[in-house]
C-alpha cells in the first residue's frame, strides 16, 4: 500500500464552458465534483496504475465530507483525520480553447492540538505502507515544519518519503531527508530564491541538503532528476494539449511506483513522464489518458547528463 | 410577510483577490459562503429593509443544506421544498479593481413529480404573504409555464406577484398576468427579440401583454418604470463602482416593498435605484450599504415620461 498525505484536503470544482467572459456572469456546463489537493491527484493516478493507495490528511465539515464520501466511491481507501474547520473548495475552469484557470482557497484553521493528534497516530498509518507521499501546501496553524516531522516519523520506521510542496514547507523537509523531493521549475527556483540557476545546478544544490534525489518537472519541456547514481532528463516525444492541473502529481505516482518497485531512475523517469503528458490529456486532475500514456511509454527514452 | 420563490436555489460562494492570473492557479482569500439565487438575493433586502420575509424554491442535497442553514442563520424564513437532485453552486470572482465575474451552475435535473408538489403546496405558503416574489430562472425538468402556474395560484387568493426571470420562463409568466414585471434592458431585449426599441417602447409593449406594470433597469443608467398611472424615470445621481451582481435584485425587493405598502410609482422607483446602487457598494449580493442607501434616498427625484 502506498500511504498518500494531503493535509489540505479539498473538494476540487472543475467548471467547463467555451469562453469565459469576463466581468459577466457565465453559464457553465454539468460540473465535476471530487476529492482533491495534490495528494489525492497523486492517490488518483496510483489507483488508475492499479496500486493500493490509502489517502490520508485533514478534512473538516460538510466540504470535507462530501470529498471524503467520493474518495471512497473512487476505489480509495479513505483514512481522513476529522479537524473542526471546514475543508476547502477549489475551482478549476477549462475553456474549450484549452486555458485553464484554477481558484484555490486557503483551506480550514488547524489547531495545534489536532495536528499533534494526527502526527501522533501517523506511525500506525505508515506501518503498513511501502511508501509515503507528502505533497502540497499545509492549511493555516500547521507549523511550517509539518513535512519534516512526518518524514523523521516514516524514516523512524524505515518506509522512504516522496515530498513534493514548495516555500518553507519544502526548505524544512528537504532538511530531514526524504527519498525523493518532486517539485516543479517554479518552486525550485522559489525555495533557491534564484531563477538563474540551471534546473541540472539547482537539482543538486536542494540534492547536497540531504534528499537522495531531486526530481524537477518543467511541464511540457520534460523531467530532469538528479540522484546518487546519476542525473537524467526525459521529455515528452510530442506537444500535447489540456489541463496541465495535477500533471505533476501525475509524475509524482509514477516516482512513488519506481520506488517501491526498485526501477532504475531512467525508467522511473520515463514512466513519470507518460503518465504526466498523459495526465494533461485528461479533462480532471488525478486522472490520465490511458492511451497516451501506453503510447508515449513506448517511444520515451531518458538522456544521462553529464556531471555539471 | 413578503413570500419569495427561487426555484434554482444555490449556494453562493464569492472569491476575492487582487487580480487573476488567468490560465494560472490563483490563490484567494478566505471566502463568503452563502444561501443564493436572485429570489434569496430578494429576500435579503427585504431582510436589511425591516421586512419579515419567507424563502421558498427547491432545495437538495448537501449544497442545499448548507445553503438552507445560512439562510436561517441570517435571520430569513426557510421554506424551501426537499427535491432529490443536488442544489447547485454559483461562484462570484471579485478582483480588487471593480471586475466581476460570476459562473452559474445549471442546477438540478427536478421531476414532475417534485414540481407538481411543489405546486400543489405552494397556496398554503402564499395564503400567509401580501405580495410574492418570483426570481430568477428555472432548474432543467421544470416546465417553462412554472411561473405562469404560480402566477395563477396567487391570483386565485389575491396575492400580487412580482416577477423578475428572462426568456420563455418571462413570456409565460407575462401572460398570467403579474403585477409587476422587473426585469433588466438586456433581459427586456431578449424577449422581445430586438434590442432596436428603446426601452420605455418596449416596457410598453410588454405591459399590453397583460402586466399592470413593467419595470426596467439599465443599470447605472437607471431604472424606467410603465404603469397603468404613467411612466417615470430615476438614475443614481452619482457613479458607484463595486459588485453590481444582485443589484437588480435589490431593485426587486424594493418594488415588493412598495407594492405592500401602497407608495406612489415615482416613490417607489426612487427607493428601487437607491438600493440597487447600495448594493452595487456591498460586497456580497443580496446586500446592500445602508449609508448609501440613505444618502442616494434623500437625493433621488423620479421624472416623468411624456406617453410615447
Amino acid at each position: 500500500m502506498i500511504l498518500t498525505v494531503t493535509l489540505n484536503f479539498a473538494l476540487d470544482i472543475t467548471y467547463e464552458l467555451d469562453r469565459v467572459e469576463w466581468g459577466r456572469t457565465n453559464a457553465v456546463r454539468p460540473v465535476g465534483r471530487r476529492a482533491g489537493g495534490k495528494g489525492v491527484n497523486v492517490a488518483r493516478t496510483l489507483h488508475q496504475l492499479g496500486h493500493a493507495v490509502t489517502v490520508t490528511g485533514l478534512a473538516g465539515g460538510t466540504t470535507g465530507a462530501v470529498a471524503r464520501e467520493e474518495l471512497t466511491t473512487s476505489g480509495m481507501t479513505d483514512a481522513m483525520v476529522e479537524v473542526s474547520g471546514e475543508s476547502r473548495s477549489t475551482l478549476v475552469v477549462v475553456e474549450a480553447g484549452g486555458e485553464v484557470t484554477g481558484f484555490s482557497e486557503p483551506g480550514p484553521e488547524v489547531s495545534g492540538l489536532e495536528w499533534d493528534g494526527f502526527a501522533d497516530d501517523f506511525p500506525d498509518l505508515v506501518d503498513g505502507a511501502s511508501v509515503v507521499v507528502l505533497s502540497g501546501s499545509v492549511p493555516p496553524g500547521v507549523p511550517v515544519d509539518a513535512y519534516a516531522r512526518l518524514i523523521g516519523l516514516a524514516g523512524a520506521v524505515g518506509v522512504p518519503v516522496v515530498l513534493d510542496s514548495h516555500g518553507d514547507a519544502l526548505v524544512h523537509g528537504v532538511a530531514a531527508g526524504p527519498a525523493v523531493v518532486a517539485i516543479n521549475a517554479e518552486e525550485l527556483s522559489g525555495v533557491l530564491g534564484s531563477d538563474e540557476v540551471s534546473v541540472v545546478a539547482g537539482a543538486e544544490r536542494l540534492r547536497r541538503h540531504g534528499v537522495s534525489a531531486v526530481v524537477v518537472s518543467s511541464g511540457p519541456d520534460g523531467i530532469v532528476c538528479v540522484t546518487e547514481e546519476g542525473s537524467w532528463r526525459a521529455a515528452p516525444p510530442e506537444r500535447l494539449s489540456g489541463n496541465p492541473i495535477g500533471a505533476g502529481d501525475a509524475a509524482t505516482a509514477a516516482l512513488a511506483v519506481g520506488l517501491v518497485e526498485g526501477r532504475s531512475w531512467p525508467e522511473r523517469l520515463c514512466d513519470a513522464v507518460a503518465v504526466s503528458a498523459a495526465a494533461v490529456c485528461a479533462p480532471l486532475a488525478g486522472s490520465f489518458d490511458d492511451s497516451v500514456y501506453r503510447r508515449l511509454l513506448a517511444r520515451l527514452e531518458a538522456e544521462e547528463i553529464g556531471a555539471s
